[in-house]
C-alpha cells in the first residue's frame, strides 16, 4: 500500500486525528504469529487484566471493546436493569455525539442537566433524581460523569468522591467515561485508582485511542456488584473482536509501563503551553479580542475568537467550532502535538488578531 | 511489551486464530504519523473506496467496521424498514453465532430455514417467503446468504443469481455474508464481482479479519437503492472506528493488489490437501472410521470422528467439535496454515485411527 | 353512534370476531362513575388480586395488560436478561403472529422447534436448550408454550409438569401463554391452578378476550422469583391502562364466579359438536373428502377439505385457511357460537361434499 | 360482579380518574352481538374512518390504539427513520410520563428545550434544531407539541402555524400530541381541523380517554407523505386491539355527534369555574396565599399553596403535586365534574387559608 498522506501535517482538531505511538504498534507486531484462541481466550487479554489491576486492584475485570460510544454505551448498560436511566450532563459525550446510542442500543433514557463546566454535583444529580418506584419514569439509577470531561475540566478527586457518595446514597452506582482519563490522571498528578475506584466510581471506559492506541477502550469493572452480563452485552452490542489479542495489546503498551502517562502528560503540556503562550500574547497585546472559556486542565483549549478569525486561523490548522453562535473553538493536544506546533500556531493567532 | 504466546503454534480451530498478515501490518504502520480526519474522512478511507470500485464497479460505496457482526447487522438494518425480516438458512452466522445481535440491536427478525449444507434455494426461502401485507408476519423484505457457508460449502454464480432473480421478483432483495467471501472467489475462480454485483447481490458483508486483517470488515452496498442510512446506523450501531485510516489501510493492503486472493488461494489448498490426504489415508486402510460430512469447497472441513478421536487429536492441535451428537468436527485453514501442519495432522490422525 | 353491523351473522373465522359477553358488559357499566385512581390504583384491580388468588393460590400477582402480544412479550422479557431467548414451538402464537414483537420490542430471540401438533416436549427443548455460558449463543433461559395450543391440542397435567420440571433442572423457567387457558381448563375438566401453578409453571398470559372480554388479558406471576420489573415493563411497553378498573372488572365479570369456566365449555362443546357432525357425515358417506389434520381438544377444528371447497364453504361463513398448500382449514368456536350454527355448517359441509 | 366504590366520589387528581360517558358506553354495547373481522376490519373502524374525515377532511387515516403513549410513540415512529430525533419540551408527557417508552420502544432521542409555560416556539425549537447530515448527532426530523399542554396552556392557531412553518422549513414534519385536544378546539372555539391540519400538523394523537371514552385513542395521519408503515407499527408495537369494533365505537360516540365537544366545553368551564371562584375568593380576601402559576386555559388549573394546605385539602379531595419544591399542585377538571365539586372544593380552601 502506497502511502496517501503526509506524515507531517497536524492540527489541533481532535486528539483522535493523531496516529498510533510507535510502543504500541510494536507491541502489535510483538502479538503477531501463530494461533491465539479468538474473541478473548488469548494470552494478550490474560496478560491485559493483571496490568489492569497492577492499576486499579483486585477483583477488576477489564472488558476491551472497539471504541468508546461501544464502551460507554455497554458499560452502561450493564449498570441497568431494562427501565433504567441515566443522569449525566447535557455536554456529555454520551449526550450529544454517539448519535443517540445510547437510547437506540443501550435502550436507556438520559436525564440531562445543564452545566457551565460539564461537571455534575451533587445538588445538579438532584434536579433529575427523583422518581423512584414511579413507573411513568424511566429510573435514574446511574450517574454519568467523564474525566477529563468534554470541557477540558477535571474534577477534583473528592468532587468525585462526593458525586459518588451522594449516587450510592440514592441507591444509584457512578460511571465514569474515561475517553481522556489519563489526561485526568497526568493533570490530578494521582494514581488512576484514587479518582475512580478509591473514590467509588463503579465501572469506567478506559480510553486508549485518544491517547496513543490505533483503536482500543476498554470498560472496566471496579465493583462487580454493579455491573452484570458484559460477556454476554459485548458480544451482541457487536463490540467483541474475534482477534482480541491486538486489542489488547494496545491496552497493554499503554498501561504495563507509563507510556499511558507520558502520552498524557505530554498532551496537557503541550495545552498548557498553547494556553500559556496565548495568554502571555495577550498580556503583550499582541493578541487581542480572544478570551478563554474554560480552564485549561487537562488537554483541550476552549475559547472564543473576534469574528472571522476562526475560519482564516483554520486555513492553517485544522480545529473545530465549538459552538459557532459565540465563536467558540476548541483546540485539542495530543500525545504527538509539537512544540513547534504549539508556536505556530500561537503566532498565527497572533498575526491574524495583533490590530 | 514482552511476548505472551508462542508465535510457532497454529491449529484448525478457526481462520480467525491467526495473526496478522505482514503485509497488512506494514499497511498500518504507513497510514501511521500526522493527523488525519478522523471518523472516515481521511485518505485510506478514500482511497478505499477506489480500491472497492476496482473491484466491485462503478457506484458501489464501502463503509468500514469493526467486525463481521457489526457488517451483517449494520447493512441488513439498511435494507429493511423497522417492520422486516430476513429470511437466512438456520446454520447462517447471524443465526446461531451473533448472540442474538440481529434481533436485540439490528431489531429484525430471522426466518429461518433448515438446509443440509448451508445453502439457500428458491424453494428453500419460498418456505418463509410469504405474508406480504399482513402486518401480523414480520415481513420477509431480505433474504441472506452466506459465501462460502458456515459448513464450507459454495455457491455457484448461478446459484447466487437465480436466488437474486428470485428474491427481486418477490420484492425482497438480497443480502451475502462475505466473512470468507474471498475464499469463495479463489474456490470459483472468478472476479469478486461476478457472483456478487453481476449476480444481483445487493449488499455484502466483506470480511477481511479472516483472511489476514488484524480487525476489519466492510459494509459494501453494490445497489444503493437496496440500502439506506448507513452513515447514521455504522455511527448508532458503535461501528464507527475514529482512527477509520487504519482500517481501511488494512482492507487496502488485501485488495489493492492480490493479497486477498493469495491468501484465500492458500487457505483453500491447505484444505484442499487435509481432504485429499485424509482421502488417500482412508483409502489406504491407514484411517479409519473417519467420513466427510461435506464436501470441501473452501477452506474448512467437516468431518466425522470415531469416538474418541477428537478429544485425542486435540491434545495436538486445536479444533472444534461442529455437532458432537454426531461426532462431527471443523477443520478450519487459514492463510498462515503451513503444509507441514497439515501433514503432521494427517499423521497424527492416522495414528489414532488405523487399527 | 348507530349500529353499523349485523349481529345476527357469526362464523368460524375466530374467537376475537365474537363480541362481548352480556356479564362482562355489564360489568363494566357496574365499574363506571366517580373517581378511581387511574394505572392500576383502583378498588377494581385490587379486588381482581383476590380474585387470581382465588384461583391460583397466595402469592400470585397479576397484571392487567391490552392484549395477548403485550402480555406474552412483557411477561417474558420480565422472565429474562437482555441477553436472553426463549425456546418455543415453531407454531407459536409468539412466533409466527407477534409482527415480530418479541423480537423487536421485547428484545429477545426466538428459538424455535418444528412440531406436529404444537407440542413441545422435553426432548424437543432439547434441541435448542444448549450452549449457556456461550456468549455466541443468546441464551435459552425460558421455555414458553401455549396451553390450549394453536393447533387447538392439549397438554396433559403430567406433560406440563415434565416440561416444566426439565427446564428448571436446566436452569430455565416455564412460560404459559394462555390466551386459551380456559378451554384447556374446561377441556382437563381440572382447576386453572391444576395445570399450571401446581404444575410448575413460573409465568402465564391469562387470556380474556377471546372468552368474552372487551379487551384485557393478565400476565400472572405465579412464581415472584421468575419475574421481575413488570412495573416497568409493563408501562414502557405501553401496556398500562389509565382507566385501567374496567379491564380488570372484565376480568373479575369472567373470574369472579364461572362465566369462564361455562363461557369455554361451550365454546368447546360446539367444537366437539361439529368435529362429531363431520364424524357422523363421513361415516354416513353424507361428507366426503375431508380429513381432521389435529385432535379436537379444545375450541378449534382443523380439517383437510377436498379442493375447492373452502371456497365455496366461505360464501356462507367466514374462516381462516391454515395451510393453503394441504387444503388444511382451521374452524374455532367461541362463547357465543349456537348448535344451529354448527348444524348449518355442517349441512352445507355435506351440500358441498356429498357426492 | 359487585360494586367495589363509591361512585358519589370525585376529585381534582385527573381527567383519567373518572369513569365513562354513559354515550360511550351504549355505543359498546351498540356494537356488541355477532360476529366482526378482528384486528381493524370491522365496521366500525370503517365508519371510524369517515368520522375523523368529517372532522379533518378528505385523505386522513386514523389508527386506533389502546392509551396516550401508544398513540404517541408509534406515530411519532412512523415519522422518523431509525437515526431519527424528536424536538419537544421538557415538560412534554413523551418525555416525563412515558417511562422512557420513546427511547425503549420508539428508539427515538429526544431533544428537550426548557419553557416556562409547556409551549415550544420557533427560537426554541431552533436550540436543537441543527446537525442535519452529522451521524454524530441523532438527527432532528420531527417537532412534537402538545395541545392543549401538559400545564395546561393553549398553542394559538398561528402559534401553530408558525411551528408547522418552521419544522416544514427546516425539513422536519409536526407532531401534536392531542390528548387533550378536544378541550384545546373547546377552548379555541375552532373545529379540530383549524388548528391542526390547517395549520400544518402533519401527524396527531387523538385523545379519546381523558374526554369520556374507557379507553382509546387513535393515531390520525393527517399528512401521508409524513407517515410509513404505521399497520405494521401498530402491531409490533402491541397496540393493535383484536376487537378493535369495541374501540372504534367509543371513538364514533364521541365525535359522530358533538358529545367531544360538550364533555370538554364542560371540563374546561369547570376548571374555568374552579379558577373564577379563587380569584374571587382572594380579591374578597377569603382565600390568602394562593397564586396562580399557570394560566388557565384549558381543563387544568396549576396554583402555588402556603406550606401545608396541599395536604390539608387532600383530605377532602385527591389531586397531585406539580413541583412539591414550590408548593405547585395541578387540580384538573373532567367530563363529570360538577358545580357542586368545584363550589365544595373552593370553600374548603377558603376554610384553609382564610386567616
Amino acid at each position: 500500500m502506497t502511502i496517501q498522506h503526509d506524515p507531517a501535517v497536524r492540527g489541533f482538531a481532535s486528539d483522535n486525528y493523531s496516529g498510533v505511538h510507535p510502543e504500541v504498534l510494536a507491541a502489535i507486531a510483538t502479538a503477531n504469529g501463530g494461533h491465539q484462541v479468538a474473541y478473548g481466550e488469548d494470552a494478550y487479554t490474560e496478560r491485559l487484566q493483571e496490568v489492569f489491576r497492577s492499576h486499579f486492584g483486585e477483583g477488576v475485570e477489564a472488558f476491551p471493546v472497539f471504541n468508546g460510544t461501544g464502551a460507554n454505551v455497554t458499560g452502561l448498560q450493564s449498570m441497568l436493569p431494562r427501565w433504567g436511566a441515566v443522569i449525566a450532563a447535557s455536554t456529555a459525550h454520551i449526550n450529544v455525539d454517539e448519535g443517540g446510542a445510547p437510547e437506540k442500543i443501550g435502550g436507556f433514557k438520559l436525564l440531562t442537566v445543564p452545566t457551565d463546566d460539564g461537571k455534575l454535583t451533587p445538588e445538579l444529580v438532584d434536579r433529575e433524581a427523583w422518581g423512584w418506584g414511579d413507573e411513568h419514569r424511566a429510573q435514574p439509577l446511574v450517574v454519568s460523569i467523564t474525566q477529563s470531561t468534554e470541557l477540558g475540566t477535571l474534577y477534583s478527586v473528592d468532587e468525585i468522591r462526593a458525586l459518588a457518595d451522594h449516587a450510592h446514597e440514592r441507591g444509584m452506582t457512578l460511571h465514569l467515561d474515561g475517553a481522556r482519563i489519563s489526561n485526568a490522571a497526568a493533570a490530578l498528578d494521582v494514581p488512576l485508582r484514587t479518582f475512580t475506584r478509591d473514590a467509588g466510581v463503579d465501572v469506567l471506559s478506559f480510553g486508549g485511542t485518544k491517547n496513543g492506541a490505533m483503536l482500543g477502550e476498554a470498560i472496566v469493572v471496579l465493583n462487580p456488584e454493579a455491573s452484570t452480563g458484559l460477556r454476554y452485552l459485548r458480544k451482541f452490542n457487536m463490540q467483541l473482536s474475534s482477534k482480541m489479542r491486538f486489542v489488547s495489546a494496545q491496552l497493554i503498551a499503554l498501561l504495563e509501563g507509563d507510556l499511558w502517562l507520558r502520552n498524557a502528560q505530554h498532551a496537557n503540556a503541550m495545552a498548557q503551553r498553547l494556553r500559556s503562550a496565548i495568554d502571555a500574547g495577550i498580556a503583550a497585546g499582541e493578541i487581542t479580542g480572544v478570551t478563554f472559556t474554560q480552564p485549561t486542565q487537562s488537554n483541550g483549549v476552549f475559547a472564543a475568537l473576534p469574528d472571522g478569525v476562526a475560519d482564516q486561523l483554520r486555513a492553517s490548522f485544522r480545529f473545530y467550532d465549538w459552538d459557532a453562535a459565540r465563536n467558540e473553538v476548541r483546540w485539542m493536544c495530543g500525545f504527538d502535538t509539537e512544540e513547534s506546533d504549539v508556536d505556530a500556531f500561537v503566532a498565527e493567532l497572533a498575526r491574524l488578531t495583533s490590530r
